[in-house]
């Protein structure tokens, strides 16, 4: 008898008929005479219209509020997902974010999770009752819903597998398992049978949406061993391991992209100290992450600073920015959302010089002008204009060696 | 200053444009200096969907997480009514049912409130703050979301006014007030300007969609205030209220239908005591309610035994009569669905004789069948066959002298 975490995302419960497909493999694991804990994202499709109606009402939302609406999605599937395993003839119960309790801190719209009560669900567990959780949501301090993020679901799979000590974390999706990069776009990504936790993260981090960057983050940090695989095939996945268990290292694992992203260029503003302060401050009290920064060489006293947030957070960006613009003084706000992220990932490069300029070199043979940089111990990524994805993607991926099984 | 609740059914909240128009109905409330408890149904047709989920996963569902499915509707409501008040510049806050908390008994699928704790709203507001409530919705005693019944938001609202003593509880929905009859089947429907609780009560319990029978029940206990008005137009309502207020009486003030009954016969069954708890018991366990009875004249010690049942229990009212079949002994079970129940009521009724009677004659004049009669004290039901639904309700209500404005 092993302690199971099962987690559908969207497309894995996007219909009656999947729901039930899922339904029978968290039956399977029941059969054998597993504790199984499932986590349920909303149907695909549903999450997407239920922030629309929230950007429809008040573009500039209530964060508490926009929880309020998005976490229906989640209850909804865990419902059915209960009734359908009833059908089969699985004990099984829904459990919401505040049922449970997971609490989360009060960042409402992207909460970190701080402690998962098992208590009730063991309890359950000893009764034969298989949890059935609904992701994506927790309780604030105020007794608020909140939510954690767009892919959250996967964060609460790995914080429930961690907090009930499982054996493994199934990741179900639509994809089977973590490519080289994305298949939709290079036809001859190659599907990687293990991934480290830190190249997962920097995947997940940089774009790859196959899984959240957070749950990433904490089955790393509290090893919980991940599976990537279809709910719609028996193919085994991806695993995501400590990179001991990694015997054959290529220099570069992966290659990811992320749209998610938008430009903001402070122009002409004070070369001074406390300016950066002055302007990523109030970004930070805002909740809104920034990612790269370069700034121009100075000039008169006055240099333009480039960063990018977020997409979805750029209109909060741009608003928060105006209101200290008195504050820090600027002469214009240029925000541009039409760039890509594109990002070289691996632990071979800890070991190997020379990715870097490998990567300025492909771009540059194909006349793409990289507008950023930034680099991290096992990854470099350049931010470039959107219209060049495929092309970078592709001639990326033949120049590191990854277009044939590894 | 006064207190108001104001509760918005699906229909008046059925896009995003009509739960912005709501919410300036809610505002011009704050702007009058009121203190406003906003009560919202789930957006017209999500509901059916979600029911219909329920359905096509698991027909004899377990209703306590049926609750959990179709309480995700006016969760989504209520966020989105607190987003466009807060784009109005009006402070608003959501209130799911277990957060306020709306404590119900434990009866999922049809709950009834048994506690409204306001302390919390009302603290919302001495700041200023508009409460936005799921109507629908409580909490069970086991921590468990729990639903009152199809439009059980009305009721909702009426048990928020009672706890609030608020000094009008109004209920918009698509129709501008109570008719005489449905005016989509009789053009000459009236609407009245007052009727009184009682009556209110019978035309809601006989199939009168306007309000929840529960609803006006709990407004006539708590001398609630109601009015029934459109969202749509400025048009003043239908007040409900007690019966001194209102001068002119008619004999009948209206014509109810209800298409939600079903009707089984038990087919001869033996005629001896405890028969009939032995076959009521089960379904009174199985929380089924049993509205219309009828017995035949006994005949060899056995007799038929036909009543009626809500259409949507009808198949697990079978379930349960079948599974008692040793116990009670009885040849078949006849159920049917194609059965309408119209039922003519009036205060009126008290103190005339020759209701009933003229009823009966009308419907005979017509040709049609009555194959169960019931009464009350300011009511006749009969019940016939759905296919006569239009032409009884049109020759009683012209019978009844209910043609022209009263």
């Amino acid at each position: 008898m092993a302690r199971i975490v099962q987690k559908f995302g969207g497309t894995s419960v996007a219909d009656i008929e999947r729901i039930r497909n899922a339904a029978c493999r968290v039956k399977q694991e029941v059969d054998a005479g597993n504790e199984v804990a499932v986590v349920v994202s909303a149907m695909a499709g549903a999450t997407n219209q239920l922030v629309e109606w929230t950007r429809q009402v008040n573009r500039l939302h209530d964060a508490r509020e926009y929880d309020v609406v998005v976490a229906a999605g989640e209850q909804v599937t865990a419902g059915l997902m209960a009734l359908s395993l009833q059908v089969l003839g699985v004990n099984a119960r829904s459990w919401l974010g505040w049922q449970i309790p997971l609490r989360t801190d009060g960042v409402h719209g992207k909460a970190r999770i701080e402690a998962v009560d098992t208590a009730a669900i063991e309890l359950g567990f000893a009764e034969g009752q298989v949890a059935v959780v609904a992701g994506f949501q927790g309780i604030g301090p105020c007794g608020r819903i909140t939510t954690l993020g767009r892919g959250g679901s996967d964060t609460s799979a790995v914080a429930l597998a961690a907090a009930l000590k499982a054996e493994r974390c199934d990741i179900f999706t639509d994809v089977d398992g973590v490519y080289t990069t994305d298949p939709r776009i290079v036809a001859k990504a190659q599907k990687l049978s293990r991934i480290t936790y830190e190249e997962m993260l920097e995947m997940a981090s940089q774009g790859a949406r196959v899984l959240q960057t957070r749950s990433v983050e904490m089955a790393m940090n509290h090893r919980v061993r991940l599976q990537v695989l279809s709910s719609f095939t028996d193919a085994p996945g991806t695993l995501v391991v400590d990179e001991d268990e990694i015997v054959e290292k290529r220099i570069v694992s992966g290659i990811a992209y992320s749209r998610d992203e938008a430009k903001i260029t402070v122009q002409r503003v004070s070369d001074r100290p406390g300016v950066a302060a002055a302007i990523f401050g109030p970004l930070a009290d805002n909740a809104i992450n920034v990612d790269m920064i370069v700034q121009n060489v100075s000039e008169d006293g006055k240099t333009d600073l480039t960063f990018t947030v977020g997409r979805s957070d750029l209109d909060r960006a741009v608003a928060v920015l105006e209101s200290c613009r008195p504050v820090v003084g600027f002469y214009a706000l240029k925000p541009d959302s039409n760039v890509v992220k594109i990002s070289v990932i691996g632990v071979g490069m800890r070991s190997h010089a020379g990715v870097a300029k490998q990567m300025f070199q492909t771009l540059a043979d194909k006349g793409i002008n990289i507008q950023v940089i930034s680099t991290s111990e096992i990854k470099v990524s350049v931010l470039i204009a959107a219209e060049y994805t495929e092309l970078a993607l592709r001639a990326l991926h033949t120049a590191y060696g990854l277009d044939s099984p590894g």
